[in-house]
C-alpha cells in the first residue's frame, strides 16, 4: 500500500498518520518528491483497511499494491488447486461437467435428465431444490424433497450432486446430502453465509460471480469461506450486468484468464444463466473451453416448455449430448 | 402481458400456448395483424412467469403491461404509506432523520454522536452492530454489545434506533431492541432473509437498493417482505455500480419521484454510502430533498480518523449540525 | 506517477525503464522496500503515457498521482471560471436558464416558446437545426434554416442562440449564428471535432459529458479543446448510462460537487434528456440547483404531442414558467 | 409496434392517437381486454419514432414488434452477407486475419511487422494513421504519411490495408490508400461521419462497436452507412464498458451468436483491445473463433516495450505465429 500526501500537507499531520499506521503494524519507506510526500507500507496489509488511512486530510490518496486477499491468492500458492468432489477431480485435466434441470421438479423429470446426460458425459448432477426468484410470487422450488429426489437420482447414475445454499438453517441437509454445495449470486456477499458455509459446510463450495461484482470482491468472498476454515472453493463465472438487455446478462470469457493468474481455484462458466437463451449455450460453452475454463455448468430439461423455470436457457437432451461431442473434438485439438 | 407470435407460427403451436395460458387462470384476447398474431392476456398476471410462455418456439416475445408487484403497487394503494417506527412517522410531511456512526465502536463514542445528532434534529439513531464487509479480515462489528450500548442511547436520548440485520439468527435480538430494522444493499436479494423479515420481524423493514438493482427488482424485494406478512417497509436508496470509479458509487436521484409515482412506500436517501466522501454528503442531502425524499440517512462519527469503518464518508458532528440548519432553511422555501 | 516493480524484478531490466523515463524528461525517486521497489516520477507526467511504461516486463503496475489534465485543472486555476456567451455570465453568481425547444421545427413553434422562456426568465434560448437520432429514418433536423430561424428569435427576444455541432464542415455557420456551441453528448469523444472546435470556434463550447464517460475522460476533451486555442469550454451533465431502463439515462448529480473540486469551469445540467420523461425535470432541476450547479438547460416545446423529436420529455411553457417560480423561491433559501 | 393505452384513457383522448398513427402510413388492429385497450400498427414502423406516439398522454407504453433497421436485417436477407475487401471474402468460409501495429511509427517498424503477420497467415494489414486519444498530450498518429507507408506495405506484401477513419476531411485520401475503412468506437454514433462514409467512401467499412452501445443502436449505425449508400459493412466487437477496471473493457463474445442471428453483416472480433492486455489475446481469440465469428483483428508489434501506443495489449510476431498455428488446428476439429 502506498500513502501519497497532499503537497500543503503539515509536517505534524504527516507525523501523525505515520504513527497511525505503525500502530496497525506496518513499517514505512519515505520518499520525498518534489511537491509530493510517498510512503510506501510494508508488511501484511491485507488486514489494513485503506480508509483508515484514507480519512486522514492530509492524504491525497490512497493506492494497494498488492492484492487484499491471500489464501486465494495464486502468489502464495503458485500450482493450480484440484478439488475433489466426491471423486470428481476439478481443476484437473479433465474437464468437469455439470448438468441437469434448473429445478427439480418430479422423480421422472430429474431421473430422465440424469439419466441422459450421464450418458453424454457429464459428470456431476445439478438441480436446485430451494429457488432464489425475483418474485415472490414464482415457484420457488420443491425444496426439502427435492433434495431427497437428487440422492435417489445419485444412488441411480452415481453422479454426485450439485444444489445452491440458500440459508444457513439448511445447513446440515446439505452435509448429509449435498457433494457440492452453490453459493448463488445474489448471495455472493452474503458475508454470514460465506462465514457459515467457511465453518460448517464439509463439502466443497461453488461460489457463483455476483452479478455486478469485480474479480477482487469475487475472490475476497471466496477469501472469507476459505479463512473461515473450508478451503475447497470453485468459481464460477455466470454473466454480469450491463447496459445490453438483449441478452440476460453478458458473459465475462476474460474472467477465465485472469483469474487463472490471480487465484489457484479453478474456474467454472454457466453459460445458460448468462445469455438466457438456450441457442447461445452452445457457441459459449465451446469458446469457455478453449478460452482454458475447468468446467461447464449447463441446465438441461427433458421438457423446457413445460419447465417451472428458466426453459427458455434450458437445452434438451439431446442438444446437450451433441454439444458435449463437439466439446470432445475441440479438447482433442487443444 | 402481451404475446407475440411468430410470423410463421403454425395454428396448431399457437392453440397449445393458449391452453397453457388459461390453464394458469387467464383469458385472452386475440388481435391478427397482417403478419403478426398478438395476444392480450387478461387477469391476474402477476403469478405468471414469462419464462413459461416466452419459452415456447413459436412465440416471437412477451411484453409486461402491468408491474409484476402488488403490495407495493401505488395503483392499488394510492395514498402515500406512513410508517410509524416507535413514534416516529415516516413518510409524513416531516422530514425523517437518521444520523449516527456507520458501526457502533465504543460507549463513549455512540453516547456522544447521539446527543449531538438529538441536537441537531435528527429523529432516528443509527449504529451498525454487524457489518458487512468486503474483507474478512476487516473489522466486522462489535456484535450484539453494540445493540446493547444502541439501546442505552435510546433510553438517554429518545432516538428510536436503525441497525442493519445480516442473519435470521439474530432476529429475536432485533425484535427485543431495534425499532427499525435495515437490510443492507448487498442483500437485498437474500430471498431467504426478506421471508423471514416479512414473517417474522415485528419491526418496520427499511429496505436498501442493490448496488445493480433496477426499480422493479427492488419492488419486488419489498414485494417479498410484504407478501410474506410485513407491510411496514422503507426504501433507502444508496447509490448504485456504474463505471464512474471516483465516487463509491453514483446517487440515483431520480429515483424518487420514480418511486413515487411507482409505489406508496416512504424513500429515504442515504448519501453518505453513495458518495463515499464526506464532502459530498451536505449538496446531495439538500438536492434529495427538494427532489421530495422522505428522509436522510446520514453516517456521522465524533472521530472520523479513528473510525474503524468508513471514516471517509462520515460527517463530524458540527457539519451535520449546519447541514440540518440549512435543510431547514430550504424546507421552508419549497 | 509512481511505478511499482515487480518483486522479481531483475537489476537490469528496471535501470532500462529508470532509463526510459529520464529520457522523457522526467526525474527518479526511488524507495526500496522489503520486497517491492517503488519509484516515483517527478516532472510534467501529463505528457507521458503511462502505458508506454506499464508495457515493460519487470513493471507491476503504474499508479497516476496527479490528474492528466492541466489547463481545465481547478489545482493550476482555483478561481471560478466565468464565461461570457454574449453578455450572460455563465458560472457566476446568477443561475445560466437555458430553455428552448429540442429541435426547431418551424418559425411559430421557435417564436412562440421563445417568447414564453424569455417572459419566465430563460436567458439562452435552446433549439436543435442538426440532430443526432439513432435512426437514419428518424426526423434530422431542419439544418441551416433552422439556425436562420434561431436568429430570428434573437433578434425578437434578444436571448442568445445554444445549438449542436456535429460535423466541422457547419463551423463557418456556427461562428456566425450561435452564440454558445454545444458538442452532444455522443461526440464527446470525437476528437478531430474537439480539435477543430478548439482551433475555430470562436464561440464559448458547451461540452455535453457522454453516455458512459467518466469525469477524467470529459475533463480531458473539455482539454482538448482548451488546448487547442478556445479556453471559454463550459460542461453539461445529461445522465449517464447505467442498467436501469425505467429512466432514459440516470442523472449524476454527484458531477456537481466533484467538478467544482476537480476544474475552475462551470457546470450546466440538463435533467431533460436525464430522465426522458416530463415529469422528472422539476424534481430533478431544483435538486440540481441547491446541489451547486451553474445553469439548467430545460427542454421547453408549444406542442409536446407534436413534437418531431423528444416530446415525452418536453415541458410546456407553463409548467416551465411554474417551475423558474419554484427555482426562485430555492435561491432565496440558499 | 404495439401501443397500450392507460385504464382511464378517454374515446376522444384514443381518437387523436389513431388518427395521428393512421397519418404516418399506418393501418392499427384494436384488442378491447377488460381494462386495456391494446392497438397493433401493421405497416412499416421502421419510419415511426415511438416518442411520438408515447408522448400521447392517453397512452401507457409503447413496444416494439419488429426492429428498427431493414437493410442490415437478416430477417429481409436471409443469407450471410461476404464482403470484398480487395479479394479478401469477408464472411465466407475462411476466416479473415487482420494484423498489425496499432500506430503506424515507422517504415522499418511496419514494413518488419507487415512481412512477419503475413508469414503467419494474415490476409489484411492494420496500421492505425490517425488516432483517437484520451488525452490531448499523447502521440495522434503519423497522418498522412502513414498511409503512405502501409501503402507501400501493400505493395511489399501484397496485403491490403485496414486503418481508421477520424474525419470527413480525410475521406478521399482514405478511398484512395485504404482497402478497409475503420470508423472507431467513439465514432459509433457520429452520424454525420456515418452518413459521409455511407455516400463518399467506396471501400468497406469495418464498423466498431461503442463502448456503451447495445447490439440494436449499433446495427441502426451499420444501418445509417448502408441506407446512405454503402452496403458493405463489417461489424467489429472490441469490448464493451463495464463496472469491471481489471481489463481495459469486458469482451462480450455473446455479440457472435446474437448478430448471427440479427443481421447477415460478417462480425469480427478485436481481443486486444478488448482486455487490453497481451495475455488476453489468445484465450479470447480462440474463444472467438469456436464462437463462430468471421475474422480477428490483432494487434502485432515488432517491439511492444517501444511502441507509442497500446504496447501492452500488443503481440510480438512469434506469439502471433504461434497464435495462429493453434487457431488452424481448432478450425479443423470445428
Amino acid at each position: 500500500m502506498i500513502i501519497v500526501f497532499k503537497p500543503q500537507a503539515q509536517k505534524k499531520d504527516i507525523q501523525r498518520v505515520l504513527d497511525k499506521v505503525e500502530k496497525l503494524g506496518l513499517q514505512t519507506h519515505i520518499s520525498q518528491g518534489e511537491n509530493t510526500l510517498v510512503v510506501g507500507l510494508v508488511g501484511d496489509t491485507t488486514r489494513v483497511d485503506p480508509k483508515r488511512i484514507e480519512v486522514e486530510e492530509s492524504v491525497e490518496r490512497i493506492m494497494k499494491v498488492s492484492e487484499p486477499y491471500k489464501l486465494a491468492n495464486r502468489a502464495f500458492h503458485p500450482e493450480d488447486s484440484v478439488i475433489d468432489v466426491s471423486g470428481v477431480k476439478v481443476g484437473s485435466k479433465e474437464l468437469t461437467l455439470i448438468a441437469g434441470p434448473c429445478s427439480v421438479e418430479s422423480k421422472e423429470q430429474l431421473l430422465e435428465v440424469a439419466h441422459r446426460v450421464k450418458e453424454s458425459g457429464a459428470n456431476l448432477l445439478r438441480g436446485g431444490a430451494y429457488k432464489p426468484r425475483t418474485s415472490p410470487y414464482s415457484f420457488q422450488g420443491m425444496g426439502s424433497s427435492a433434495l431427497d429426489l437428487l440422492v435417489k437420482a445419485k444412488e441411480e447414475t452415481g453422479l454426485p450432486i450439485v444444489s445452491e445454499l440458500m440459508s444457513e438453517k439448511h445447513i446440515e441437509e446439505f452435509n448429509d446430502k449435498v457433494d457440492l454445495v452453490q453459493i448463488g449470486a445474489r448471495n455472493m456477499q452474503n458475508f454470514d453465509l460465506l462465514k457459515e458455509v467457511g465453518e460448517r459446510i464439509k463439502k466443497p463450495v461453488l461460489l457463483k460471480r455476483g452479478l455486478s461484482n469485480t474479480y477482487e470482491e469475487w475472490l475476497m468472498s471466496a477469501e472469507y469461506i476459505m479463512a473461515h476454515g473450508n478451503p475447497n472453493v470453485i468459481l464460477c463465472e455466470r454473466g454480469i450486468r450491463t447496459f445490453e438487455t438483449y441478452t440476460r446478462n453478458t458473459l465475462d470469457l476474460q474472467a477465465i484468464p485472469v483469474l487463472k493468474r490471480l487465484t489457484h481455484l479453478p474456474i467454472i462458466i454457466d453459460p445458460s444463466h448468462a445469455g438466457g437463451k438456450w441457442w447461445l449455450v452452445e457457441p459459449m460453452a465451446k469458446a469457455s473451453v478453449v478460452a482454458g475454463c475447468d468446467g461447464l455448468m449447463i441446465e438441461v430439461h427433458n421438457d423446457p416448455e413445460s419447465a417451472l423455470c428458466d426453459g427458455p436457457q434450458s437445452l434438451k437432451p439431446d442438444r446437450y449430448d451433441d454439444l458435449i461431442k463437439k466439446i470432445r473434438k475441440l479438447e482433442k485439438a487443444l
